[in-house]
């Protein structure tokens, strides 16, 4: 597929006509939307978006991707009306805010002509974006359980802190529990901590005070693996094999994980370096002789002692 | 992502140490494995992997794609093997002759370390694949039957030639049917054509003789709808707003869209060009920051008047 603003907004108007492309702009311009580091996942998309520009740019000369980041979703509305009225780009790589507010903007910015690639979020409604680019959230889930199964045995006992109330929390602990289903590993509770240390820390002590033998933690989350294994270190039950599995590959997680860590021996990737991948895929829709078009769907790739370095970005924030 | 078969070995062995890549080879060694052009779809795919590899090894002067086509899963088994003793390989891109019989000797082919891309046709076995590129069965048959549902209306008449019996052909089949109930459009009946030219001439000549009135015809593959539309026009009946949809996204199909053929107006994308866009995210788990895994379904986009350029290419042969 190739295709620039000026074919497009010429195709809608029924008269393809290659030659009118000398009008266009020489550059492909690709807007990549996406909201300010306010928290650590959220930097390191932040600071992975910047480092493929810098390698897009500079494999391709003739594209100019404009990234843009937004505090909060009206100023994401705003900034994607910007990118089509002042910037005129040829397509969008969006990670909305939220889903209901961005959908009517990203709809905008379709109607202009341009392409439409959606990361991470899905928008309200369906049909909207050419390309969604997304980690898995039934496989983080059930991953983590296959970890679990292949490490405990028949009546060891577990405990689940989940993240958020919402539905990537539901689809990671339901495939989770489909997984864990039959082994015989007991779930003695299971507690929303919200993706955040400080509650990690907190559920992981009310567990410790109730349940005298745990085995394992499946922290879902390495914010809230961050809290559980302080939680585990000031209770002094980080011994007898006991281990944590956290998820989405923060990079104090991942090299710990290259360096042996055994208490918490793995992670299950769910990275923020997935812009990239949808700014990649975006680029190619331009460049490349295959198509471009539907669903990309990450792996929620074991992250362990062996594999490790090959997801390290030491200068990365997250 | 950024791996290298020596870093993969020693990884493997517990020690990593970058520095040691010194003694890899310079070149990343792509493997691209596919079966050799037996019909057009094949050939447009040949060709498509000729012009992905030129323009990946123009952009990446350390890249090395080894295209190996094969006339028969066995002599593919072979390639394999010779892909990784021979020219060991970093990765594998291959379209399976057969899933049954090449699922072995891909899965050998991952013990050599190499990332593995599968396209279109899965193994038998699941988890072996890193990445798996295809195109998406059911949503050609939902795409087809909105396009129906937008053109006829309740009580008009439709029939429908089928392909090979297989799994591909029932997911479109039970899509477009389970799209299509409750408009009122009938389905005078479906027979099997085999996505073959000269059974899809003899299926449509027997509907054309059994069935007085008939208003459109799904064909779902570009080769069936050639002899549908021969028999057509053999019988006389191409007019009263008569049309009929095909599938795959063959050249000549596709110019003649842009040409304004009323007969044939849409066409529903099913590309061999895949094989492109999975060198392409191959090629990427070398060199982006981005991670490369998963499942990368391509959309079943509807090819109209209106954007049937950006998927012609000429110089194909299909």
């Amino acid at each position: 597929m190739n295709l620039t603003k000026t074919m497009l907004s010429l195709a809608v108007g029924g008269a393809i006509a290659l030659s009118s492309s000398a009008f266009a702009d020489d550059k492909i311009k690709i807007g990549v939307s996406y909201p300010t580091p306010t928290h650590a996942w959220a930097a390191g998309m932040n600071w992975h978006a910047e480092q493929a520009e810098k390698r897009l740019e500079a494999l391709y000369p003739d594209v100019d991707l404009i990234l843009v980041n937004s505090p909060d979703p009206s100023a994401q509305a705003s900034a994607l009306e910007d990118l089509v009225s002042v910037s005129q780009i040829d397509a969008l790589v969006v990670l909305p805010f939220e889903s209901e507010p961005l959908t009517d903007p990203v709809l905008n910015v379709k109607k202009s002509g341009a392409l439409i690639t959606v990361v991470d979020r899905g928008l309200s409604q369906p049909g909207i974006e050419d390309i969604y680019v997304a980690g898995n959230n039934p496989e983080l889930g059930r991953v983590s359980a296959q970890y679990m199964k292949g490490r405990l045995s028949d009546g060891d006992n577990i405990v689940i802190l989940r993240g958020i109330p919402t539905t990537i929390d539901n689809e990671r602990f339901d495939a989770f529990m489909a997984e864990i289903e039959g082994s015989g590993i007991n779930v003695l509770d299971h507690k929303h901590a919200n993706w955040n240390r400080d509650d990690g820390f907190e559920v992981m002590q009310d567990f410790l005070s109730r349940f005298p033998d745990i085995d394992a933690v499946w922290a879902q989350d390495d914010d809230i693996a961050i809290g559980v294994v302080a939680a585990l270190e000031q209770a002094g039950r980080t011994g007898d094999g006991m281990f944590v599995v956290g998820g989405a590959g923060m990079k104090e997680t991942i090299k710990s994980i290259a360096d042996g860590n055994e208490l918490q021996p793995v992670d299950v990737l769910y990275p923020p370096a997935m812009i990239a991948t949808a700014m990649d895929v975006t680029v190619a829709a331009f460049k490349s002789n295959g198509p471009v078009a539907g669903r990309y769907i990450l792996g929620a790739t074991l992250i362990t002692q062996e594999n490790a370095m090959q997801f390290y970005f030491p200068d990365s924030p997250f």
